[in-house]
């Protein structure tokens, strides 16, 4: 077997630190030793990556991300293969995307098509959530198949009325169900129902620029959404329940209510929600199409309560939901009507650089960096031990991370397939020198020395919080 | 140096559940790989250990002990030499014991005195806290000394009017030295001063059985004495703050609200709150004073919010409060008042196993026990890294432990020097069978091999999770 | 003028106790003396009663009644000749009553139904509320002409899916609406959409016994209504929103955080809910159908919650929701199927009494009881001043009540046109021995003096709390 | 018997507003008639007042003044004879003023003392509290006897250590004691311990000028305070609880957190805390020592956080702690020390303006405004009934007041004994016209027409909230 040394680095995991050295064999991380141990010196190897002053951290791992969803009447502008790509420049090295059942499909169906859309195309591992957009008898016994199959949570929508939504009854259902077979409920906690109706009162008054859809999507609306679910949780039998984008204090509020009560109930934030504004949105000429998503940006002031939130545990996850569109032809379809605009934005790249820029800033320590981006979504999602962690045993996912390097954020320097980025201009501190990938360097001293189809699909268990 | 491999175990961190082998080399942990790599076949040893079935554990980190205290005119009834013994065959590697100014005494004094006490007589490694009983400004200068001496965390008292009690101006200042020096303050929160008016009430009144103990303490005057607590923290400009033996469903409620504010309060809780209750104060024949500490033991209830803070991590730590005194001349000091029991309860030797016996019955995960036990006391009082976890280049305490193995705990056949135990009787599954202090072994297959003296003084950085 | 003098009582108001005498000229209070003044003493009348011994207070409003109410294929028994009668006898002098929308109706139609089934009839004076089943933009106009019609408050479902319910963009709307024009949303606060989902599972698995109504609609679910109306209320621009027959602890929790906020949220509560229980609903041999309503009665431990509520103005009505379904006949339609029992309770002429039992028995003060049954009820919808008081100017509505009599409810002595009574048995001290309406007397030392068609209908202001 | 009749006012209490005319017969309010009734056309007088266009409304009811109060080495300004002018001009006609017990004197003395300073001087009625500093087993005992003679309500302080200050024993204890006499204790609640720890801070760094005074003294020292008082009141057996000066938003949320648990707990803020702030306190010149009291001025942020308490009834009384130290030879003690500025704002005179003037501002209704300046207090203290409402029976304290006029507040104009006016220049609209004391005149249309010794003693009832 293949043996690499990754020596003179600071290995950083969610909760250690520590000076030594690490050994891979093949595709796994087979030891730490302390540096400068008799073991550490001992080992022989095929490759030696020299790690001096720079942090040994696991693969990211990115648990949202919609590589080539159709939406809103066109595609995610990444494909797995240039999604995947991005993502590994930027230090991510799972993804887990969401398959999609569409109204009147079965779950099967959905899945099998992403399936086919991954396979042999990415860069880097992946795994799959699964949206369910028509709860019926026959979806709810295909979840049980699906979670033997690895496929561990499904999404439901409690917004986009006549797309994905799903009425409380069928949340319910679902719910009923992931108690029963282990599988985690993953909330898109927006009152849809209530959402549409302001959207129409606001387009019909004229007010169509891309900055009305953070003022329909109200702060309340998510708040009171949150809400819901966890109740609607409690009654269907306690399954694991992960708000994913949670966006504003009050949302935060309701989980740290539902935490403290003990309850199995998680939220996930997004850098988007952390380092934008609802002053993005409303950029002039159409500008702020580019920070239409949902749930949407909100007033600066919530960024305060996010950061607290990940550093209280209320927040556990940072994920991107990466979900690209240009924003030419693409973006522009909203124009003259900001219902119409895609909603995503692209991040893949840019998570692990704008968190440690966090680091940086002082918002976080540099062992919840790790946590809230590889440790947590690892374990959230059914692949810890595996994923998320650097320990003997481990998938040999290992970033070298130099975090003096200076670098700018911008759309002529970055990997994603989308012809703008959300942060363009913007300084960072640290940058992603080195990534392996099941042993195998993808990114090599900043170039890219992967290929399209090294990935592999990971089955995964269930929530590792609640085991 | 001397080199020892353990081979076959699981080991299991606050984090990580590992198959893996470990190295020591010397004192200290060399690394860990994974079973049955090259890189742990290759390792040769001049002693190998077979945890073959067995969890491989950091050695216990107790927090709060207070071996040969004076209290009541009599004093605990362990020497550093046998509790540290006792705390050895119960899988503890390091005790934080609590050194004691007296009033009009230097911090020096008591300092020297504790250090005095232990030195050369422990089994295994401890390190101090500081009780302040007389907040000057001499003291208050000597703290900064303190915490360059590796005394990092000062225990004040809201209770005990006339003997530890410090009054909130005393304590303000305490905490504003704190929050300028780095130290944490640990808080003895129990309104003492309404306290005293009940005590001597129920005396008056002819209530004098220890079950009154419980009476007079109520619970209201904890969780006030814990907000207050807070409060003070944060206009000292919030010092972490750390209150002790958290006994009361209504003090944990505390906790999480100011944690959900994002401020640097922390909780312990003690085996005794988990596992007794008033009932137990109230056993007839004098029998309750064997139960008699404070806070004091509280109705059954509140032991299901106390897991729950312990899962929910509003509590972080479960430490002893071990401070025992024997039931025969010693709490018979308080027969006919029970003002007069001296307050303590022995436990150095029990907490590994009872909180294991937690995970057998399914109120905490196999992870959250090496937390609360181990990862979480050392990171808490600035010990972490060398401490509470097993990883390369931390020290070799470790715990080999059978988790099948079935063991009654009673006073006929623990290590602690008092004449009874506080859980006669009750049945265990798990038990210690080999501990290393320091890479050597002082417990080998339940024989105890250690010598008093081996056990080192520990200067300990401030609190980690802050940092 | 004709003038009536009520000597030697105690007139008791929501806030006032006073030793006064009343002076009635014609349909109006005229004056009010204190007892033995000049003034008072100066008084002549063509009628005196003498209340010496006895309370005089304020006619009673029940804000919540349903005669003849069409529900599940059947109707309520009480006719609005039949049920004004009733209330007279229990000390109740005005009612409000909800003329029905049908779906794809305009509410006038509903309306004048209305108008027509009581004009004529009734015994005391009426208003009504409209019930909103099916929220259009032509039905949003109509709310604004109700307004006018003094018609200034409108109920909306979120449970009973396919009959009443509306959905959330349906609520929203409607509360803006109401925003604009003054008017005051009622809202019925369960998850019907859920709860519907935990029927069908009920009767799937063969729990077809009344005593699973009780269970299917679960005090979480009313409490999530309870918070999602509310924060559809702070979207829509915050109209009053009072929710109708709030049974559980979690729903007084959520009107309290909001009543807290300053909000203007209000909450009533039934003699059923304060008095009855699931044990009730667990009564054999089908009786507990007589105990079905929805809300459901609770578990005996939110009785409580409620009477808390009442005392701290978190809930400010009790209202009866009177719905009288005879058990032969009616109630018998839900035979192995609780689903289709016809929900509701007859109560209308109950509940001034069992509301001065819970004087007697200490839940509430002499005064909240006229609060909570007279002139709360009023102010909130509008017709307090002339309702809910003995003040100059005020309708002469009055009741002397006897504080000391003894009476036990039963079918066989209550007025109410329906075949058993919610309390058969149950022991009352204190009853109503004379009423005025509008000046007239209708019951006269417990005979009924009263004719069909004496009450008028009431035309009334909005929401008196807000203004 | 004389008799007044007041024509044509609008008659506003805490309830009701009622185009009614009032008859006074003697001292007392004999009847009230609807306007135009032939009642009210048959009442002849020797005196009628015409009120057409005006408010005619209880006289205020203020709870909280200190008359020639020792305080800091000097007294408060106003005399009972000045004192008590000043507020019949300000439409208020009963004071209850606070009697002192000095440290080792008996309670008994500092009682007899106050009655010899009020008596023969007072121009409206007055009553008293009696102010605790010296809880011993001798003034426990007194408090009983106190309570007969209609001495209702007990001060505590927990501030100002050596002067008024009790511990936490001493409150628990009188609270004991109340909780069976029936009393109230009335609480100044901020820890006045800690609060000394930064007085002596402050001025040994240098800062000095009165805006510090607001600096140490900090929020959450009051909220902290705040909260103890509730749970020591819990412990003792929930005797009613009053806390006095309420400034701060945080001490209302634990109010209205003791409230929502139904715990007799009550608060009280004054008009400086409603409109004045720490800006004031921040003028240059020392002219900050005007606005020097205890609790201290608040920043302007926690305004609405107290109108918002007026409004959800979490706080129910107004009262102004009316306390004036002249800034010439008064308050000028404190230059170049804030700590020995005399604590006090005059505004006895001012109370009933300003909060008409938050009715012009929408703050309160004009009901509420009756409420929390007369009903409330009046209830609160046991002179209900008699004092703070207009009905027959009710003494005849009768103010008709403009809500129409104009005018400028100024020390030019007022009458208090204090060369300042907290609010010169404030414009107000509204303005007391007449003022009946027990029936007779004593401002009639702005001409002081009152007496020194008119005023009688009013022994009070307990409070009527909680019976």
């Amino acid at each position: 077997m293949r043996r690499v040394v990754i020596r003179g680095g600071l290995v950083v995991t969610a909760t250690d630190e520590i000076e030594a050295d690490v050994l891979v064999e093949g595709e796994r991380v087979a030891a730490l030793a302390e540096r400068g141990s008799d073991a550490a010196q001992g080992w022989t190897a095929d490759h030696v990556i020299d790690a001096t002053g720079k942090y040994v951290i696991p693969g990211g791992v990115d648990a949202h991300t919609h590589m080539e969803l159709p939406f809103g009447g066109t595609s995610a502008s990444d494909t797995f293969e240039t999604g995947t790509r991005a993502a590994a420049w930027g230090g991510t090295t799972t993804v887990v995307d969401f398959a999609v059942q569409s109204k009147g499909q079965a779950l099967r169906d959905g899945l099998d098509a992403w399936y086919a859309k991954a396979a042999g195309h990415c860069a880097i591992d992946y795994a799959f959530h699964m949206i369910l957009s028509d709860v019926t008898d026959a979806s709810l016994k295909e979840m049980d198949l699906l979670v033997d199959e690895g496929i561990t949570s499904f999404k439901l929508f409690m917004a986009y009325p006549g797309v994905f939504y799903s009425d409380d009854g069928q949340i319910l259902r679902a719910m009923q169900r992931a108690a029963g077979n282990g599988g985690t409920i993953m909330m898109h906690a927006e009152n849809g129902i209530a959402i549409d109706v302001l959207v129409e009162q606001a387009l019909a008054a004229g007010r169509t620029d891309p900055r009305y859809h953070g003022e329909v999507r109200k702060v309340l609306l998510e708040a009171e959404a949150t809400h819901r679910a966890v109740q609607l949780a409690r009654v269907a039998g306690g399954p694991p329940l992960y708000v994913v984008h949670v966006s504003a204090e009050e949302a935060v509020r309701e989980l740290a209510v539902a935490r403290d009560a003990g309850l199995p109930v998680f939220g996930e934030t997004c850098p988007q929600y952390l380092f934008l504004s609802t002053d993005n949105l409303a950029e002039p000429d159409f500008e702020g199409a580019k920070y239409v998503c949902s749930t949407p940006l909100r007033p600066r002031e919530h960024q305060a309560a996010l950061w607290r939130g990940l550093r209280t545990d209320d927040l556990q996850v940072v994920s991107t939901d990466h979900c690209p569109f240009c924003f030419s032809g693409q973006k522009e379809l909203g124009r003259g009507d900001f219902s119409k605009i895609p909603n995503g934005i692209p991040g893949v790249e840019n998570r692990m650089d704008l968190l440690h820029q966090a680091v940086v800033e002082g918002h976080i320590s540099r062992r919840r960096w790790i946590d809230i981006a590889c440790a947590a979504p690892a374990r959230m999602f059914g692949l810890y031990g595996r994923k998320g962690t650097i320990a003997p045993g481990a998938d040999a996912d290992i970033v070298v991370y130099d975090p003096a390097a200076e670098q700018t954020l911008s759309a002529e320097t970055h990997h994603m397939n989308v012809d703008y980025s959300a942060y363009e201009g913007k300084r960072i501190t640290g940058q992603v020198v080195t990534v392996l990938s099941r042993g195998r360097t993808v990114i090599d001293e900043r170039r890219y020395t992967g290929r399209a189809g090294h990935g592999v699909f990971l089955p995964r268990a269930t929530c590792q919080y609640v085991n």
